[in-house]
């Protein structure tokens, strides 16, 4: 379930109509599931803005690299050129170059005369539960995620990129949210869609839920840590620079649900603007609103990866458990952190 | 009162004898306060490595720019050669020139063929309770607090640079904290000492305790954001750039204490090793223990600060109060986030 | 003589009409020289942009750090906001605390309500020439700078902070020029103003001018690099980040003049822009000119800087040979890289 | 043919025995030629640390993103764990995906327990001369290039990733060089290794040799700038952060030969040392014969490249034409800038 339905609540910003990053105006996604019940439990995940065509072919965006560990192909062009040109893919991490191929068979097919094209993908890495060394994501997969990709209501959990996943303890996945704020005078949405796969001790609004006491019987043999993607969408004018900041509390926010931040987790998030390139930026100094906004959001589309995610067997045997909702909310009403009933 | 004596223990790593930054063998601090009672609440605090002498001039250190919001004087060249060559002294924002002219004093009196050298000084804006205009921090206070700078228990709360500021709707201060861990097979000490100046809700241990609540009194009229300094001390032999990965994770840390990161907050980390340099560096892949003892003494630290510090009434009649002690305890227990009574 | 007076043409870009960083309207420059003739050569240039007032407080600025060697203070917020919100000062390395301390006082008569301000101020070592432990720069100095500093030609050479500098093995010091180029459909100009002091083979248009050849008898103390401070402004809208790549350039041009960017050399470039708020940016793919305009446009101010500065005997009795006019022009003559006479 | 065979000498340095990035013992070189005479002319070139093994499956390194225009795969994880785990593979644009993908192929045919693998893989746009939205590069081409590499003479110009690339208004390609030195009391052995590929005017030892004047029928349609990618190898005990002040030099030693460092060219460097991780890194302070080293390899591996190019017709019968060794050679000696025949 999602964690809003459960009654927990992230702060007080009101969310968007679907609570998830689609809620920013053209943002789309798609999802890509590969999962054979048995050795191979990955994805690909495509976050698409549909403003990029014909009209405008890059929008303004950054990348922060909290933990640089892993790769997130195309970086270095979005810091030099403050732009994203591409829709941004996630899958795992050794089909990460297949997939950027992809992509770079999607734009072409687009852009028939263009030969420099920058796609942004990042991974995560399911070999916990997943035969990763197979690189099981083909072309087609992933130009399926991108054409399928839809607005509305977004598939949570065991799905797309997050079909593999593991994080704080429990069985991760794809997760989002959003909010509307006001900045500088108008009324702006801003998105996340997080790939979660890290270490750490779950915490639910500053209640801890140690998987080692929730799921006494789990085997405890997953890495310390393994990544986490975060991608942010925002209606707001912001330019690149701007987006960095923004992009920076992504990651700050992974604090919040008892993230372990640790050596071998990639920890990384993709900001980007959709708003017409005449709209001028947002003063900096109007950005707070903003960063509340993403800190909310990113915060409870974390928790959502986890709560909608399912118990999931995999390669060698592993198994990776979801978050047992009774007990989860059992602890959370206990401490007084439930909202009551709508 | 630090919070461990009223019951919160952060994490179950153990601290060192004195729970401080001075746990890391022959790192002193020491503090000039600056306070007339009236419109004057500031002041200067160093963490002097002792290590620094004719047998060896620099240690490896690194900087982090969580939120670079105001200045953090010496930081370009620690980061081209990952190198401290001087204390670490914090101070108020509009004293940071004269604090840093007072550290060169200092280092061409221990140097006196020296003709480049680089203080590393620090600062919040202290400005809501002592009239920061008047940049009242004289050369004799810097020096003062350099060779006045001791092992031992460090001071807390309202002393040194954190005589006037304000966190998390509470007076602010200094604050200190330490971890030992096991990393690369041996122990190792991480200490942290935080000037917590910054903006948010204070959250001890996942428990909201918003001074919109507990001191209903309050004036609001603090900024939104004004600062965090963090100074990371760790015998471990650390290189620059894995010094650098721990900063992160100190400002990573302040999420934890309930920090909105906000636009205005100039959120800084810095760390240094004392370990002799004829180590070998620990391994990236057994840093986690390092990585855990940070997130751990830097958020104990910031509380801390907090709970250490006095209602202090400053300039424009403005005041900045204390964390109620009772209130914060019975909510706590309430939560059941105290520990029982050694 | 200014080497465009010598028949030394950099490139085929007109120049502004004062071939100096006073081409872009609004920005003036302003020296103090500190010279007793015998144990102190230094001072302060100031490059203000007079569009700083109440109608903005603020430009569009970068830094880059070629070799983050020696302090620039002020970077870090203009990183983090991109913006500069001060005079450029430019000074001695040990008294770079206490010119920033002066613009702080200059800024905060101008700012009555300001607390938290952020002084730009660079430095480089003339300590091989001046006492330079001394401290000898005074809050007038700078203050006398800043309010002295006007449109128009610039004086060059040993003034300034250029007084006591020394730069490929002969005497350096501040030097300017400009370039105008059409960029995003409009005219642009381009200034620059370097403070020059930095290791090498003075090379000029390719031909090497080895000060070892050319000054024989000249004393080889001078140490392999003591920095270079380049600041560029600019007409054409560009935002913090093109501006960081603006700045870039800058410290590439350095190797045209022959700088061998040795370790001890802290090279910096400032680039700000005065466009005004409301004209967007040029996209990035027209940035071309500008380009060849700061890269142009430096060396240029490289060059003058040397040929415009005069031997100077200075502390210790060492001494700084000026570039002999007649025997460059004879090397430059038979290489063939001097214009005809106009 | 090779600029030293031809009397041109960069610098002072000796060279190694081969004059090649081989010269650093136990880094081979391997090319995958991809061309069929008429629109395909492009491959792969491997620069192959032969020390990468059972015995340590890393190497301290760095990247340096001058103009981080294109993709450099891999760089992410260099910055934060300052390490190479892979050859470092050239290529075009749009087959750099693929690439290392077959990077990846190798590197876990390598180690087979291994579920994260780093391969750095760079590319510049070879697409003036090749068909390159083909992706004509192939996972055995990549593999080929790899375990062919070799040690001592390395085949340069039109060969591997150089066979398609344009520079400076020639035919550019593959060069290198390298350079003997001391450094920190020991003797220790530079290499470059450069895919030229990038706008400007060719400059030979401070000797402008325009395209437009030495091949008037030229056709001047090719980009303004296509990118540069530069790998530095050492055997000099150096760690990752000095290894990126290493980097960026090599980007700085582009202007030597005439770069435009335009817009759209990107402009990397990759570094990384051969040396035992048990010797301790060479100070900061005796870097500068590094520094040296690196920017006359470098500019002589650049030169290399251009001169030993072949002029090659491509794809929409366009022609990048080789310089002209007789004029070129007419012009260097008119200037005097040649060695005397040995």
């Amino acid at each position: 379930a999602r964690v809003r339905d459960l009654g927990v609540v992230v702060g007080d910003l009101p969310t968007g109509p679907h609570n998830a990053v689609t809620d920013v105006p053209g943002v789309l996604v798609g999802h890509t599931t590969v999962d054979d019940g048995a050795e191979l439990h990955t994805g690909v995940t495509a976050v698409v803005p549909s403003h990029l065509g014909p009209q405008r072919w890059t929008l303004p965006a950054a990348v922060y690299r909290g933990n640089g560990y892993g790769k997130l192909v195309g970086s270095t062009q979005v810091d030099e050129l403050g732009v994203l040109e591409s829709p941004v893919v996630l899958t795992a991490t050794l089909s990460v170059f297949r997939a950027a191929d992809a992509v770079l068979t999607y734009l072409m097919g687009r852009r028939p005369d263009a030969v420099s094209l920058n796609p942004l993908v990042g991974e995560t890495n399911d070999g916990h539960l997943s035969d990763i060394r197979r690189r099981p994501v083909t072309e087609q997969h992933v130009l399926d995620a991108i054409t399928g990709a839809a607005g509305g209501p977004v598939a949570e959990g065991c799905v797309g990129a997050g079909t593999g996943t593991t994080a704080l303890g429990y069985k991760g996945g794809i997760g989002t949210s959003s909010r509307t704020v006001r900045a500088g005078g108008e009324p702006v949405t801003v998105g996340a869609l997080t790939q979660s796969n890290f270490g750490g001790v779950l915490t639910v609004r500053g209640v801890p839920l140690p998987a080692d006491e929730l799921i006494p019987e789990r085997d405890r043999t997953e890495p310390a840590g393994n990544s986490c993607m975060i991608v942010v969408a925002t209606d707001a004018p912001l330019d690149a620079r701007q987006l960095g900041r923004v992009a920076r509390r992504a990651v700050f926010a992974m604090g919040r649900v008892g993230a372990s931040y640790s050596h071998g987790s990639g920890d990384y998030a993709i900001a980007f603007s959709t708003a017409p390139p005449t709209r001028p930026a947002i003063p900096d100094s109007a950005l707070d609103p903003i960063f509340a906004a993403v800190l909310d959001a990113v915060e409870e589309a974390l928790l959502n990866s986890l709560f909608t995610a399912t118990t999931t067997r995999g390669v060698g045997g592993r198994t990776s458990h979801a978050v047992p909702l009774d007990a989860a909310v059992r602890r959370l009403a206990a401490a007084g952190r439930l909202a009551p009933p709508a």
